[in-house]
């Protein structure tokens, strides 16, 4: 158990931040639980992305929820029915199913990426891959759908619904509701946290490849004219991100080179100032997160990599320790994609009013006609031919009258006569126009965030374990105990942990010795540790140890939650004023 | 539109709380999207619930995740496979299904609840019951599975998964786990907030009877020998909540009657210590919510009406205008079904381990043999032998020989002279005993908070719409506007409101007048409106409108966030010793 990876995966399990789900039935692959501790870490990464990327741009961005469930159509419309599956191959004698791609990639050590059904098959038979678990023969390689299926009501075609692989589809069908409640005005929006499934084929790699998890997602529309991205100059002028560009992966070329977001969006190497901005806050978020600048950054996905709605992605990479990289978000460039789509699909109406400066000017031709010719033509059934005139549109009419041979024009099987009716150019002055909005998507996966939280915060001391996490997210904040566990100091810890546990998630520590006290604060990432020692019940005051530094200040009791909460904003406790004891 | 719940539905779609799930594509039954007020109103309906049933119990209740995807064989375990089921009947004209119980309830105005398909279906012939869409004649009475399916990996029925419908089997599949995490003390609470979906017959109730739903719910392992209660007596002896029995409503009496909870437990009309003290904090918590104590109570169900778990199960009902009653959480007392069911499925072993204050004297019987009389005896034969004693216990091996007739013992076809062993009866102390924890479990549904809370915040002042949020749940927390859209209030205006975004969702007021603009806020609920006058920009001070006294307070600009912190504690902001502007 050398590696770093294995200490952080031992150290999670042991202290319950997470562990396979269903371990008692033998265990499912791809499904892992929360420990009470992973909760808390996940709980609090979800709320600072909630503070990043929805709280702070709260006028533009707001939060939705949306069923996990979807009838089919959805994801028809979507195009993942067709297009979000991996290549399969069952193995014809254990009937184990595997990644085609994946086994090619590990056994041959070339990437597989772009390859198809019948490529991938040819380089398992040339190369006799056999099965990784039985060494049995593999059969066809076949394109496997990643939906997991239901029904929603009772079993019949009609009824299929599937599991949503991402939240953004509840974002887009739910364009309408929101672009009216945002008062028509673009840009905004629409962010989403919550569960998505995906049916990957034998996952083998923990907490990364998950069939379930927790997505944060915002599908941010936009006039494509008129991006109105002015909040990049005033959040992100002075940021710079890492980005490896897709014709430089091309060439071979793996080490990113760091750009001016500005700059990006004006050199065009990031398609849409939107996406730039959404990567600079997520920038920003993972750097709050404990994954210091130059352990970042973005890598911009091959046309045969990017899923099929998107012009543009890139990969938010952060630098670990087990697979040299992890992918933590997804930022995907969805331009008119899925309005577009759903659109189609379902006929209703999902554009944007773009108004003009300028009014555009539209020619057309109209038609009128006389009615009293109609009359004296038509006589009793005059009335019947209004009816019909009156279903077609003055344009439809126009056309018809115009192109007809002869001078009669037939409709609906009645001939009338060309003279009756005028034909007439007119010009209009319009002032507004339907558009389809753009998209730009920040995506993120919290169980990803979770695992390199947990690598970044890893640090041993003396062969102690010590979790650096950021204040900000650290499971439990407080830690309380007295010197020596007797009365009165006892009795004053208990009554001090139940005070605190009204504002914070706190622990009171026991042990042998406050030596060891403190150990296990650290190996639990407590940022402080308040001790009641003798002064305590003469003085009302206590100690607050500082978990990185070691140090400790003295501190009244009636104070306490006040040097907290500083402490916790990020202050840091040694500054406040309290006498520092080494 | 005169029913107040029309008039809440109204409002609530309108303003974007929610709405039916996959609008452009005809509406999904059974699914309702949140919309931006309805994420910020559950968000603190969930986290208020947070806080009264982990975060105040945290040293003894922690909060764990599992999937909402489960392999077959967990709900073949816990009884759901064979139990949730409802009777479903389907048109044989237009096939579309009904719930069978539903369709006798409201055609024949009687109780339809414990009756058998069998019984379903005669009512429904000799009444000549149709289908309410179409007329049609309908089919027979079946018993409809509401566990949505699918599968982990290939389609095969190996690989069979449902949906849980509950989170509770998360709980209980990782009690092990969580008692080890615990120290291996009794008692403790496993709570979780999540997913759940229910393949409801035809659900006709919008927001209240959902298919996919969040829900709140802990699972209370203690033993039911030492329930080691005390904070029953700390935080509920001077609650009394109201109790509508199982006994009074065979008898037909349905009014509720006050009791207190300690009493309650103490004269075994709640069964079990825990469910008594989960339903005391569930009565606390929606009084939170802005539900009076006198519009609640709990309904215990008839043994017809529980769940095939539960050994008493109470409902706690609050008093709406709609349909009278609504079930908002359920309390059951699930004692040791569950575990002991996983037990037996899985083989596991889901054990507390119980200290004994005086030890346990065990009798039983062991054998002893003497190995040079075995050698003497078989010879060559003598390590066959020897193979075969050591693989039986010395208890078996005892019974074997005591209970064999003559002077032989006959063991795996070998004859052995009994003279060889002696029989000796021991005493052992015991100090420690397994047994299968007792389970109470409060379970709450988050949507249908969401509606009670709506209705309950719903008034009408002079034909406006006034909600009156309790403060905590209140989804937006402040306004901010200039008392003319004029700079410099207007500049000031927006200044203020870029900062106070970071401490809370606000909102930025627009309109016609001071007088609209507080109305726009009231109708949103907006405990506090904070207005930039003409005073303002020379004094540094501005007035905060509390929504429901309509009064207001002059208060410096440094000092805004400390006094909005102060009035969402529930501070009666006019008590600070601000200048109170009537």
């Amino acid at each position: 158990m050398s590696s770093k990876f294995d200490k952080i995966i031992d150290y999670a399990v042991r202290k319950g931040f997470f562990w396979q789900s269903y371990e008692i039935y033998g265990g499912q692959a791809g499904f892992y639980d929360l420990g009470p501790l992973g909760v808390l870490l996940k709980s609090n990464i979800v709320d600072l992305w909630r503070e990043f990327f929805v709280k702070q741009h709260q006028d533009f961005v707001v939060e939705i929820e949306s069923p996990i469930i979807a009838p089919a159509i959805v994801f028809k419309a979507s195009g993942h029915e067709e297009s979000f599956t991996d290549y399969a191959v069952e193995c014809l004698q254990c009937h184990r199913t595997f990644r085609a791609d994946h086994l090619v990639e590990e056994r041959l050590g070339v990437s597989a990426e772009g390859l198809g059904a019948e490529q991938l098959e040819k380089l398992i038979k040339e190369n006799d891959i056999r099965c990784p678990i039985c060494g049995g023969n593999l059969g066809s390689v076949y394109r496997f759908l990643l939906l997991f299926q239901t029904y929603i009501g009772p079993y019949s075609p009609s009824n299929l619904a599937y599991l949503r692989p991402e939240a953004a589809q509840g974002m887009f069908v739910n364009f309408k509701r929101v672009y009216e409640l945002m008062k028509r005005r673009l840009p905004f929006g629409v962010a989403q946290i919550g569960r998505v499934a995906r049916n990957e084929i034998s996952p083998r790699q923990g907490l990364i490849r998950l069939r379930e998890f927790t997505i944060m997602e915002i599908e941010f529309f936009y006039d494509d004219s008129n991006p109105s991205c002015d909040v990049i100059y005033e959040n992100c002028s002075e940021e710079h991100i890492n980005i490896l560009r897709a014709e430089d992966r091309a060439e071979g070329i793996d080490k990113p080179t760091p750009v001016s977001v500005t700059e990006a969006v004006n050199e065009k190497i990031i398609l849409s100032p939107w996406l730039a901005y959404w990567m600079c806050i997520a920038k920003k978020f993972v750097n709050v997160l404990g994954v210091p600048s130059d352990k970042m950054y973005f890598e911009e996905k091959l046309p045969s990599e990017r899923a099929h709605y998107s012009k543009q992605t890139f990969d938010q990479i952060v630098v670990v320790e087990k697979w040299g990289k992890l992918e933590v978000s997804g930022h995907a460039y969805r331009h008119t994609y899925d309005l577009g789509r759903h659109m189609e699909f379902s006929k209703a109406e999902l554009y944007a009013i773009r108004q003009l400066k300028t009014p555009k000017v539209i020619r057309r031709s109209i038609v009128k006609y006389d009615k009293n010719a109609v009359i004296n033509f038509f006589g009793s059934k005059a009335p019947q031919v209004f009816k019909v005139l009156a279903s077609l549109s003055s344009e439809a009419l126009a056309k018809m009258v115009t192109e007809s041979q002869g001078d009669r024009v037939v409709i609906e099987g009645i001939e009338i006569p060309k003279a009756i009716f005028k034909v007439e150019d007119v010009e209009e002055k319009v002032w507004v126009e339907k558009i389809i909005p753009h998209v730009a998507e920040p995506s993120f996966g919290a169980e990803r965030l979770l695992y390199v939280v947990l690598e970044y915060a890893y640090s041993e001391d003396g062969g102690r374990v010590v979790m650096r996490f950021p204040r900000r997210v650290a499971p439990i904040k407080v830690g309380v105990t007295p010197l020596v566990d007797r009365d009165p100091l006892e009795e004053i810890a208990h009554r001090l942990f139940k005070e605190l546990k009204k504002y914070y998630y706190a622990m009171y520590l026991e042990g042998d010795s406050i030596g060891k006290k403190y150990a296990q604060a650290d190996e639990l990432g407590i940022p402080f540790v308040i001790t009641i020692d003798y002064e305590t019940p003469s003085k009302g005051d206590v100690t607050i140890r500082d978990r990185d530094t070691k140090k400790q200040i003295r501190v009244p009791i009636a104070d306490l939650v006040k040097v907290i909460d500083a402490g916790l904003r990020g202050v840091d406790i040694l500054s406040l004023g309290y006498p520092i004891i080494e």
